[in-house]
């Protein structure tokens, strides 16, 4: 580890079998040596609580902690989320397990941060759990089933309750398709999953309440079915784990946005506090279809991107490769073989080197003035949704098209939810907001009034947030604010296009003309002026793109998917028009995205070539190469796939 | 409604838990105001009885309503069918709450037809339908196993039933291809839907002796499992919702096909009588993969269509969107937004305008000559079959091909099963006649022997009712009549084609040359001529149509799957030779298709342009124009998606 | 049959309904009737066993006998093979039967073979089977559940077992990617097969111990789930049904590989004993996706083939079509027609008139230098294994491309598992061997030692025999004889290739440049020599092919997935360095391959045309065409999908 740079790791993940081989009965002595080892030679632990898997012994002697899944088959032994979050048993096991670690460790030198459970995920539909889901229900429709019924919209199909006991988790023996069902099952499955965190960090919390927490998130955009956005708020700090498919070549240069997208929407979970990376690859995984290892420099870039967007950690999941089972050929820093003489090696220490040299980064925050909301609630409820195109509803897509126009800019964003504060933004992005939950409409309207630019696309403003739609005109109570009425919305079949024909007063200096495909709205304005209109089919001269002035601010409303081409250009025009742009001042080579961290020392601007070709950047004035470790000035040149730190010290 | 033109709708679809909240206690009053508001306004009722799904509190309390799938799973409460059709509480209560409508409605000036349950489908595994199967099989064999197993050709895979307790219905747990089962199973699943429909009107029959009876019938080609033609025996008017996917380009021009075919199919189960169109979208639906709205023109279009086929009303699904649950997004005549102002509105509004022009056309007649067999048990049968392709048995496509060839000239097909009287015809046409049910063949000889034209194709004469193979040579009881002997049959792989020659003496005016592709049948003439013969590979010189000269008839057998070309061609030579055209006596161009329906005051010419583009057809006389009320002669235009109707008076 | 040259029949497979119709009630007439009748006609029986499908009394009285499938599911009762290897009914009532119909047949004068059951397959997951299963694995790790916690890493994930009641078979709703555990479950499904099996013939042995026992594998490359190299050390004669899916175009000349590569693999189980081609059809099957009849000349090649390759006998499933059921339209030497005027007839004839001028071949044998390992359990390892390309790791397609390069060349070959005594070849190929089992490596080493010529490729020596990695570095055991070190690997997305450049030292005659693909292999050279290396991306003047001298041997290492090209120059070269070659010293064109049958009376070469065109080779020296019934010399024709047998007497 000192040779590799490592100073903290995660332990004891899954390793409740180990601590107790049998009920009541413990052996902490391993742990022990591990936790002094580590403490000797100055390394933390990340401690983890072992409940993402559960010894054999505790599902034999209680199959209740087992989950049934949706199928109401009772599962067997085996996996790792594979319990019941609402078993009383699993609970009582979990809350004594982690007090008993928490005792032992808490005035360790090495302990750190708890890291809870792993990876959160997955639901059960046994007894327990539907009794928990009905008291849910009685609970949010203030024990009247006739307000379920009504949000629900149960009289289609006739499927109106008379009583709480009639009501089951959805099924596909049963209902699947009552979105209003759905939708608050899979609330539910959020508020019982962090329900159990919760009755894990008890313990923690009363012994160790100065040792913050985290668990670990999943992937870039998240795990849909889990609103990460609410679980964020129980958790001291962020943490998530990121294994990008890099894959050498040229197309990771689109591919960086997405993750780009994660660590901004994660850094914006805690509004802005640095996050940590907390597991990732230095070489293969082991699950994707094609497993390639990272291509050289491909690590430490991977690794500086995390910190360039508000990590102030890199963790690798893992740090040596086990012998049998499932993950071992899961890329780790030490190998099968044992040595530090590999490619794989060397690369983990250019990271530890390099984070060496960028101590004065921690800390620090990074300044957005765009938000982008990328509302999870929205995201399950598009998911679901019966109508338009059932077999294209990206969401995440189109969120990220959006996204990546500033990415491309070096403009600093935070991905948000319906529930931020907007007023802090200069610019409010709101890709298709088909759901609106009580006060958006109007916190969006009072945010553009007060000046504020805000941006929305078509399927905006369609229903409540139980799946309802608006009645008397959509987008709904979006319609003041955009100046807007969509009739009805044309789905493109593949290959399909409709063009768009700019206005010649604009005004945001959009070319001639840009290709509309998937959807195209049939709007009419009503306080809104055109800017753009469809060029063909019986809707040709209708509009394609508007603004509505309102108080102080504007609101734009893009009636069509367009390719990114359109949407860099829209924001382009956008952000000049509000001042903004990367702090660095220059103009980025394609592939190339700059992020900003700024403290008390200064800014610190990462430079980051995502391609596998030289770039050049010209800089305004002279920086410290932080990495170089010496001045630099004039135009730096990029190596593939190359990254550059350069401190401005401010004042 | 009066703004769009309507006076009928159909309610109480799914009411079942708005009328009986709970057991035994009604509230009618909301439909009382409903049926009188419609009374009041000169609007009729559909009444629905409420079958199709049933009130949560219903499925608690009893169980066994709900039904246990194939895999003996039992479902939950939730959809619409999912109910058993054997249980005696379901048909108690069904019948039960039909009593109550009845008596209540029965003198109702509103109340013009029923409209019981909706889109009947789907079968149920519990045990109460396995006795149900095994009683039904008790029946068919005489109450002797022995018959079963011989039908069945159980001695294979050593499944020699012993007792009746030993059956069990086809499941992936079990048996799914002992092909005679299963073609049972089908049988029974038709029978015991049947039965379930007539145990709901009793009490209607009973109370409203001279109220008509409906329930409406899925998709152009109804839904495989169930036997609409044994269904329509029970019904007094035939019914099917229509839901076509108009794609608004040149490809609609070749689909239309796909949905004449669905409404001559409908027309022709009882025996020519006018049918009801009882569903259909104004603009969209929301469950294909991609839902375009109708583009202008197409609604008329598509709604006039049915009536061109022999429907007598046009309606829809749904009159105004729900705002909640899985079919909000379904097009309605009034959307969320509540408005008349909508193109959807007024396209309804225009065929209210058509339809009252067209008064005169209700209740007459279309007049066939053209019988084409689409039989529902061959088609169960090839669809379980193994062999040849299994990936390939598109019975339904086949058919739909030869009947192309009639639309292209605007020839009045009749699309009947085995069961029907031939003797009508002059033209009977049975593509892939898989399954030969008893006498079938012997009426098929007779219809040639008598003066008819015969067509048959490649496998035909395979197997009799039970799926057995008929002995001595295929095409079994049909080889008089055909006079030749299929040896066996090639399978080309897809991409591949043979080509067939014609004899320059084969008196059908054909080219020298066509394309065979995915079946080629290798037989051998016996009292047969050959017209054609393939071209290459070990069977060239092989005959690839014949035609067989049987008392005053013939009998063609065409021995490949043909691209539309060679159908076109040789559908044309056959019909010139019988004096068939359509009624206007015009050249259709491309696209174009005419439908005539015949009363007592003349002929009523659909002429319909399915493309997207202007099409001239040139008229022999004059005619009255029915939508524009004017007289129009020679060359007249139809625009892109245009519809004329052109009276002519007869005598 | 007699017409057919038939002088042997498979009868009474699924027989058991029919001879013993109720419980212990028998029926043996028909049965005496027919081996009587063939007795009479000169014609032997190889009399089945029934236990391949059981009667439907017998699932009713004893519902233990039906499987429980993975997802703990009971069967119903239907199909073939759906009974339980451990059912100790099931166990006693075909022993019981066995017994009967051994009594019955002893010393009948058609019984010449017993066929035992048909076609093993499939596994069960009831308690039975999951005791069963626990046992194996007490008696496998000694009674400690310690070291099956060793080997299956159990660890990971907190799966310490501290029970074997806690041992559950995998499962989709249990662990499915434990290896350790999946593997042992396959191998416990191997045992258990076998173990039925054996229990099975127990009365057989008694009442008939000088009547060879058989049972009938499937497939060219066997099923992947059960090891046939270790069920064919039960049998007297290995047996196989072979239904290559001939297409009758130039694809076959690359398909008829698979086929000689099983024929080879069957000869090899018993050591180059002569097998038995148990089931082939004379015409089509009818369970491929398209089923296209064999074009002539295909039977004949098709049937000869297996001669070729070792067999003694061509059967035929199915004699006659069945009228009903699921296999009606397979193809039988007599079909519905009933006829003997038919191609497919005729094409039996064929064969049966060339078997019987092939008399002297009986029991001859093949002489092969080459052993190319294809192991079972290492198959089942690498199809289960998690890393590299998930979706490519096809074991079965690299062993044959391998093995093709001989077939090309007409160099005959063993292909045989990692138990083999390796020290009888000259050339031993080993390609993926990821998988060593205990001494594998040692005997391998030993092998080169004395003087072999080794060949194995990337992702060799990786695990042990329960998937353990090996440590300290790739090929692991292998490390000293191929003198290599793997340090990583790359995977190449599809269409991505690298370049590998030959040394122009490389003394095998290569070209300059090959491709390779998918996999590259990043070693580093310990003792080997390189003899090419990789000519782009960052491993570029790497290493791609290596040899190692060691002792009086050579082991080379293929460090990348190549094309056919690469390994046909290969293996000329290396065959040619050994003086290896076909038996008939001639040059063979594309598509046509020999296989030469060695006795006391000479050499019987098969010299196959695998294409639709004709070919031609020439000869040395003059032969005597067997078929033919003359001697040939020069250049001869062999006309499309044509053989010739040549006999070369020795000496």
């Amino acid at each position: 580890m000192k040779l590799a740079g490592c100073n903290e790791a995660s332990i004891g993940i899954f390793a409740w079998s180990t601590i107790e081989p049998a009920e009541d009965a413990y052996d902490f002595d391993w742990l022990d040596t591990i936790m002094n080892k580590l403490a000797e030679n100055g390394v933390y632990a990340m401690l983890a609580t072992p409940s993402g898997a559960r010894p054999p012994w505790l599902a034999e002697k209680y199959p209740e902690v087992l989950r049934t899944n949706s199928r109401r088959e009772k599962e067997l032994y085996g996996n790792r989320h594979n319990h019941c979050f609402s078993s009383p048993i699993y609970r009582e096991k979990t809350q004594k397990i982690n007090r008993l670690l928490a005792e032992r460790y808490k005035n360790h030198p090495a302990l750190i941060m708890w890291h809870i459970s792993n990876e959160y995920s997955g639901d059960c539909h046994c007894s327990l759990c539907q009794e928990n889901f009905r008291n849910w229900l009685r609970k949010k429709y203030d024990n009247d089933i006739k307000k379920l019924n009504t949000e629900w919209w149960t009289g289609f199909w006739s499927h109106i309750y008379t009583d709480w006991s009639q009501i089951q988790s959805p099924s596909p023996l049963g209902d699947s398709c009552v979105h209003g069902m759905v939708l608050d099952w899979k609330r539910f499955v959020t508020t019982q999953t962090i329900d159990f965190f919760k009755n894990e960090i008890v313990p923690i919390r009363e012994v160790t309440p100065n040792i913050p927490v985290t668990t670990n998130f999943m992937c870039e955009y998240g795990i849909e079915d889990l609103d990460y956005f609410a679980f964020a708020k129980e958790v001291d700090v962020v943490s998530w784990d990121s294994y990008p498919q890099w894959k050498g070549d040229s197309s990771d240069a689109n591919f960086a946005t997405n993750i780009a997208f994660g660590h901004d929407m994660y850094r914006s979970m805690k509004h802005g506090k640095p996050f940590l990376l907390m597991e990732s690859t230095p070489s293969v995984v082991n699950w994707y279809g094609i497993n390639r290892p990272k291509r050289p420099s491909v690590h430490l870039l991977s690794s500086l991107q995390a910190i360039a967007h508000g990590a102030d950690s890199v963790q690798y999941f893992q740090w040596r490769k086990g012998r049998g089972a499932s993950e071992k050929f899961h890329g780790a820093v030490v190998g099968h073989d044992g040595s530090e003489n590999t490619r794989t090696f060397r690369d983990v220490v250019s990271v530890g080197s390099a984070l060496s040299k960028l101590d004065e980064v921690v800390g620090t925050a990074i300044d957005a003035k765009v938000g982008l909301i990328f509302d999870w609630e929205n995201r399950m409820a598009l998911k679901e949704m019966q109508g338009l195109r059932n077999n294209y509803k990206d969401y995440v897509e189109v969120c990220t098209n959006h996204y990546r126009s500033f990415w491309k800019c070096g403009i600093a964003v935070e991905v948000i939810d319906e529930t931020f504060d907007f007023s802090i933004y200069n610019l409010l992005v709101a890709p298709m907001l088909y759901m609106l939950k009580p006060g958006v409409a109007q916190r969006i309207e009072e945010f553009v009034e007060a000046g504020g630019t805000f941006v929305a696309t078509y399927w905006s403003g369609i229903v409540n947030e139980n799946d309802l739609c608006f009645l008397g005109g959509f987008p709904g109570p979006l319609r003041k604010t955009l100046g807007i009425w969509s009739e009805e919305i044309d789905c493109l079949y593949d290959n399909m296009t409709n063009n768009v024909k700019t206005e010649s007063t604009n005004g945001l200096g959009l070319k001639t003309d840009y290709t509309a495909k998937i959807f195209c709205d049939l709007i009419h304005t009503e306080t809104a002026k055109p800017l753009a209109t469809f060029d063909s089919d019986f809707y040709k001269g209708q509009p394609a793109l508007t603004v509505n002035h309102l108080g102080k601010g504007k609101a734009y409303y893009i009636c069509f998917n367009s390719e990114q081409e359109f949407l860099d250009d829209f924001y382009t025009a956008i952000t000049k028009k509000l001042g903004l742009g990367n702090k660095l001042g220059v103009h980025l080579p394609d592939g190339v995205s700059i992020s900003t961290r700024t403290g008390e020392q200064g800014n610190f601007h990462f430079v980051m070539n995502f391609t596998d070709v030289e770039k050049i950047v010209c800089l305004e004035k002279a920086y410290f190469d932080m990495l170089l470790g010496a001045e630099v000035e004039g135009c730096i040149t990029l190596s593939g796939f190359g990254i550059t730190v350069l401190k401005e010290t401010i004042g």
